[in-house]
């Protein structure tokens, strides 16, 4: 199997459910350690998301639903009304781990819709039911982040030098990410490619999480600060630009890790491709354009401090939005799983739908 | 004196010249303390300037001149070839402290020019005279980095947002600085700015230095990220932006810190006024155009480790320009001592010299 190893190769598994229990890589140990753990109830899985050990929208998803599944497992067979009455428990309680992420209540509902469907069968087989949709959502999600690479990586060159931004990674999702996905596959496909790490503050999810993926599959890179990559532009030493979304409204117009915008009408100015893998999932058809998507202001600490250590005075007034929002008209093209859409968005994203 | 205590508010004094002695501000504790420092001997301000404790350019200028003066004030007095020996000693010793700094040979040459031309006086005469002249050098850069600002501030409109990037400030010179020493003027003369302030990775000199000059003027300000800067535009958050330089050439390019050049695109798609603060003296009117400035590359460690802590994988490849080139297209004026300048900026920088 020349192909599934290439592919391991490629890219770090983030979750992997063993049989009875959850393994995680725990992202609070990296990049300076490689730390898996093995969640085995339901409360380690909250902990886990609580304290960003997974992170990643999808990646949350998954893991509740595994969460779910074994806070079920050893809940008395008896009758299905004081069943239900569990699981109603258990998903409030997962829930309450990272209130803002809306992966997690779509997998904890459609989870609990699953077990209403089918209230009237024998309580062993419901709780092996939700083991099956918790690995249904596991592969579904592998199977769109692998058709988003596989998509996308026709669009990136023999020789191409790529700049990113933020993590779309393997470690944000079940295997391969999104932005990060058409990356490992032009790799896993035999193309010489040269990866622009921008560090991505205030979190540092690039240099901390990116360099990290990339450095593990192998794939050429530099981490570069935020502010060179429109040098870079200048001197002809990127192809393409390929970043992710958190949400995509009707028009076009999206939302991202702040410093997205800026990369956008850098690369206009210089004539630069710009990128942006989106699963359907992130489209939201209800949003009319990027003006009515909020932005979430963060707490300054993230500006002013760094691995415990303070880099300005004390007090210092901050402004720290997390996301900014690009305008339809810098974006050359979206990859989603269903294959790649082209100006007019208006248009051609309804059509998807 | 009120103009002089609003001008002793609004600017640090980073070097003074105290009867017998140098008193610096030590920059390598700031921004968490603020330490001033006794420089009683040339081999303390040769310390100072290697170990970073005096930067910026101009400042490290002055610092050396009267480093010079305290380094041959007790050197025998019999006669001036043995004398002409130890001046020639020092200024090496003193040149040897961060020998890329090109004000610093600029003062030590002229200093040495100074003494060689009136050898056939008495030497204690001669080192009265190197005092007089490491004044002079204060005196001058203090009267340049003044007018700057008071040119540079009618530009500044009195309730403008102003983005800066760096640390072009009173660390850096004698006081006020140069972009600035702009910002300082509209200040002093009553208008209601405020100030963005990027915190320029990766050496953080904008979080570092700028937000804590800012703060002890009390200017009102926010300390962003340089990801923030192109959102902020966007958002009609910003009127104007002003930047220092290191080197102009002929035609009107030139480099400065790395992200001006991002900033530079910036403001010309969103239409906002790009102005670069620069003294007679960083006009290198030898070289045509902003190719042939060559591009500093410095060690990874500076993107990849901040405060003592990793912020990425071990041995990761970066890429460190630290300046990039900004070619005068995008400059919308030059501010000097000597007026505000407009392109076409190769005729008009021509006719200043």
């Amino acid at each position: 199997m020349e192909t599934q190893n290439e592919q391991q190769k490629a890219s770090i598994q983030s979750l992997e459910w063993r049989g009875d229990h959850l393994r995680i890589l725990d992202q609070t140990f990296l990049p300076s350690r490689t730390v898996f753990s093995d969640l085995r109830d339901v409360g380690r899985v909250w902990d886990a998301i609580k304290k960003l050990r997974v992170r990643g929208a999808p990646a949350i998803g998954i893991a509740a639903s595994y969460g779910f599944y074994m806070g079920l497992k050893d809940v008395a067979d008896e009758n299905f009304s004081s069943f239900w009455i569990e699981v109603q428990r258990i998903a409030e309680y997962l829930g309450s781990s990272r209130p803002t992420a809306v992966n997690l209540f779509w997998a904890l509902d459609r989870i609990k819709n699953s077990i209403y469907a089918i209230k009237d069968k024998p309580i062993p087989e419901i709780k092996e039911h939700v083991l099956k949709i918790a690995k249904t959502i596991h592969d579904e999600d592998r199977r769109v982040c692998k058709q988003i690479g596989l998509n996308g990586q026709t669009l990136i060159g023999k020789k191409a030098k790529i700049l990113t931004h933020c993590n779309t990674g393997s470690l944000a999702t079940s295997e391969f990410g999104t932005a990060l996905s058409m990356i490992y596959h032009a790799h896993i496909g035999g193309k010489n490619i040269h990866v622009w790490v921008d560090e991505t503050r205030p979190l540092l999810q690039g240099a901390r999480l990116t360099a990290w993926e990339l450095t593990q599959a192998e794939i050429p890179m530099a981490l570069i600060t935020d502010s060179m990559a429109g040098f870079l532009m200048k001197q002809g030493k990127v192809d393409l630009i390929v970043v992710g979304t958190d949400r995509v409204a009707a028009n076009g117009d999206m939302a991202n890790k702040i410093g997205t915008y800026s990369l956008a009408v850098l690369a206009k100015a210089h004539n630069i491709p710009f990128y942006v893998a989106a699963p359907l999932s992130s489209m939201d058809m209800s949003i009319s354009s990027g003006d009515e998507i909020p932005i979430e202001e963060r707490d300054g600490k993230e500006i002013y401090e760094i691995g415990g250590s303070k880099i300005a005075p004390d007090r210092i007034p901050t402004y720290n939005p997390a996301f900014d929002v690009t305008p339809a008209e810098l974006i050359t093209a979206y990859i989603t799983e269903k294959g790649i859409i082209k100006p007019d968005f208006a248009t051609n994203l309804k059509a998807l739908f």
